[in-house]
C-alpha cells in the first residue's frame, strides 16, 4: 500500500471501531507496512529503562537470574518490606500489586463505596473497574479553566452528591494537571467522613513544586487519614511496564484484608528483583539524576510545542502533554494518521476519553533525540494543516 | 552454633509458631548457619527449568528482552490466544492468570457458591481464599483407603451436603492421588446441577494413564460442562514459579466477566514471553522429552523410597510423595530438622495440613543426582531412628 492507501485503510478501521480508535495492535496487524519510529503514546522515562536494563542484562547466566525465574517469589508482606525501606513507610501499610492496575482493581472491588466521585477526563480504569453495584458521579473538569481542577469546587461536588468515595489522579492523565501538597491536605481534611479516598500518584515522579524538582511526597498522609489510599505505579517513572510492579499505601487493616483474601503471592520474581534494585543506594542516586534529566527534557519539549501555531498545549506536570487541535477541518484521528503514516510517530488519540470537548491528542515526552523528531513532525503537520 | 544447638533452636522456633512449622525464610533468618543442599520441598521439574533458562539467558542484551521489560504486556485476551494454540482450546474459553493462584482466587471470589465441597488433605489456598460468606464442607479422605478418593462416595457427599460448588485437585497435593479421565467424566455427569466445579490440574503433567506417559487431557470437557473450571499452573511442570503464569479454562461468559472487571492487564511481559516460547514446536518437543525423563526419574525415586523400612510411602502420580513415619517416637518436624541440619536436605513437614492423621512429610522428586542424595539421607535417617 502507498501512504494514501494506508491512510484510507486506517480511516476504514476507525469507522469499523465506532467511537474508539483502532488499537495499535489492530492497526499493525491489518497494515504491516506501518512502521513506528517514535512511540509517543508510551508514557515512560526511557533513561530509567536504560538504567534498569543495564543492570538486568548483567544477570544473564547467573544463579541469581535462575533463582528469580525458578523459585516462588516472596510473599506480599516480604516485598512490602523492601518498598518500606525505599519510601520510609511502615511495611504493614504497603500492599504490593501486580502493577498499579491490580491495586486499583483491588481497592475498587474491596473498599469503594456505592457512590464514587471521579473527575473527568481521566484514566478510564477507574470507571471500567467499578463494581456493577457502584455508581459513579462524574465531576466534569471545566474546559474554560483549562481542565485544571478547583479543589474547593470538587469538595463541594462530593458533598452535594453525597459520595462515599472520591478519586483524584495527581498528576491527572491526560490533562497533566497537578494538585499541590497543600491542596491535597485541604482535600483530605475536608473529606474525613468518606469511606475511601484514592489518590493515584502514578505520574508524580515527573511533578515538582520547586526549582530543584524535589519529589512531591504525600505518602505519610496515610497515617493521618485512615480513609486514604495512595496508589503508585512503577511503569511510568522507571519505564518497566512489562514487569508489572506497583503498590498501594493504606491503613494496615486494609492491607491485611487484601493479603489474607487472595493477594498473597501476586508479585513475580522479577518485580521482587526490581524492588531490591530500587532499594540500592547507588541505583537510587543514578535514578534521581535520570529523573531530573528527563523532567528538564520534558520542560524543554513542552516549551518547543508551545511555539507551534495551530495547536493549544495544556499546562502539564506529567511526562506528556494534552494538545488541542485548533481547526474545524482536522480531527484528532486525522492528526494521528498523518503523523503515523508520514513520520512514523505514534501519538495518542483522545477521542475515546470521556469529558473532553474538542479534538485532542496526547503526546508523551521521550528521549531528547526522539523529542526533536516529534517536534519537527508536529511543526510540519501544523504548517501544512493548521495555518 | 553446632548441629545440636541448631536443632534445639529449630525446636524453639517450632514451639513459637504454634501448630504451623516455621517457614524456611524464618529458619534461614534466625539460623544463618543452615545450608540447604537439596530443596525437596520445591515441587518442580528442574530439567524443564534448565530448558527455559537456556533460552532466556540468550536474550541478554537484545532488543527483545528490553521490549519484554519496558512495554505494557499484551492484554489478557491476546495472551489467551497464545495459550489457545498450545492446548487447542478456543481462546475465548481461556483466562490467563498471574500464576494459577490468581485463577483460584478469582474463581473462588467470583463464581464459588455458598456451600463448597473440598476433599482434605489438600492445597490450603482453597479454604484460605474462600469468601467470608461461603461455607466449606470438608470431605475427609479415608486413611484406611490410603487417602485415595472414592469418586462415588464424594458425589454422594456433595449431594447430601447440598453443595453448590465442588473442588477436586488432580493429582491431589500432598497425597499424589490421581483420578482417571473416566472417573472425572462420571463426576461431571453426576454433578451437572452444581454452579461450579473446579478441577485443579496443577500437577497433571506428571500423571499418566498409559505406558507412554501420554499427557492426560481433560481440557475439552469444558465445552460439555459449562459449570466446569479447569485450573492449570505453569510453576510445577515448567519450573518457573518466579514468572507467575497459569490459566483457567471455563465457559466464555465467565472469562468475559473476569477480564472486563479488572483482570485485563494482569499478565507480565515475561509471562507472555513464556507462553510464546511454550508455543514453539521445537520447545514443545524438547519439553516433552524432559517431562518423560522426569517422570521416569520420579518413578525410580519412589521405587527406592519404597524399599526403605520404617516409612510408609503413599502411591503417587505427582512429582512428590507423601510419607508417613512409622514410629511413635519421631515427629514429622523431628525428621525435617534432622535431614535439614545433618544432610542439608529440606523436606516439607505436613503437620499444618488439615485432614492427615499421623506424622507425615512430603518429599519432592528433584533431578536424578539430587534424588540419589535424598534417598541416601532418608535411608540413613530410617536406619538410625526407625528400625
Amino acid at each position: 500500500m502507498n501512504p494514501k492507501e494506508i491512510k484510507n485503510k486506517l480511516r476504514e478501521l476507525k469507522s469499523e471501531s465506532g467511537s474508539h480508535s483502532p488499537s495499535i495492535g489492530t492497526m499493525l496487524n491489518e497494515i504491516p507496512e506501518l512502521k513506528i519510529k517514535v512511540d509517543a503514546c508510551f508514557l515512560s522515562n526511557p533513561y530509567a529503562t536504560d538504567l534498569f536494563i543495564e543492570k538486568f542484562n548483567a544477570l544473564a547466566g547467573s544463579k541469581e537470574l535462575r533463582d528469580i525465574l525458578e523459585y516462588y517469589p516472596p510473599q506480599n508482606y516480604d516485598v512490602a518490606k523492601k518498598v518500606s525501606k525505599i519510601i520510609k513507610i511502615d511495611s504493614e501499610n504497603i500492599f504490593v500489586g501486580n502493577g498499579a492496575i491490580e491495586v486499583i482493581q483491588s481497592a475498587m472491588h474491596n473498599f469503594a463505596g456505592k457512590n464514587i466521585a471521579l473527575p473527568i477526563p481521566t484514566f478510564s480504569s477507574y470507571y471500567e473497574f467499578k463494581r456493577p453495584t457502584s455508581n459513579i458521579e462524574y465531576y466534569q473538569l471545566d474546559k474554560i479553566n483549562n481542565y485544571q481542577i478547583n479543589i474547593e469546587d470538587y469538595i463541594n461536588f462530593i458533598k452535594a452528591k453525597k459520595c462515599d468515595t472520591a478519586i483524584l489522579i495527581n498528576p491527572n492523565n491526560p490533562t497533566g494537571e497537578f494538585v499541590s501538597t497543600n491542596s491535597i491536605k485541604h482535600f483530605l481534611n475536608s473529606l474525613k467522613d468518606l469511606d475511601l479516598i484514592i489518590i493515584d500518584e502514578s505520574f508524580i515522579h515527573f511533578a515538582y513544586e520547586d526549582d530543584d524538582f524535589k519529589l512531591a511526597q504525600n505518602e505519610s498522609l496515610i497515617y493521618q487519614y485512615p480513609n486514604l489510599i495512595i496508589i503508585k505505579s512503577m511503569s511510568k517513572d522507571f519505564g518497566i511496564a512489562g514487569i508489572r510492579a506497583g503498590y498501594g499505601i493504606m491503613n494496615k487493616e486494609r492491607v491485611k484484608q487484601l493479603v489474607s483474601n487472595g493477594y498473597l503471592w501476586n508479585v513475580s520474581g522479577l518485580c521482587d528483583y526490581f524492588f531490591s534494585t530500587y532499594g540500592e543506594t547507588e541505583f537510587q542516586e543514578k535514578y534521581e539524576q535520570e529523573r531530573k534529566r528527563y523532567i528538564l527534557d520534558t520542560i524543554s519539549f513542552v516549551d518547543d510545542l508551545n511555539k507551534i501555531v495551530g495547536i493549544k498545549v495544556y499546562q502539564t506536570k506529567a511526562n506528556f502533554v494534552l494538545i488541542e487541535i485548533l481547526s474545524n477541518q482536522i480531527s484528532s484521528f486525522d492528526m494521528v494518521v498523518e503523523l503515523l503514516v508520514d513520520k512514523g510517530i505514534y501519538i495518542r488519540d483522545c477521542a475515546d476519553k470521556i469529558g473532553l470537548n474538542g479534538e485532542f491528542v496526547r503526546i508523551a515526552s521521550r528521549s531528547k533525540d526522539e523529542n526533536i523528531i516529534i517536534i519537527q513532525a508536529i511543526k510540519d503537520f501544523a504548517n501544512q494543516h493548521l495555518s
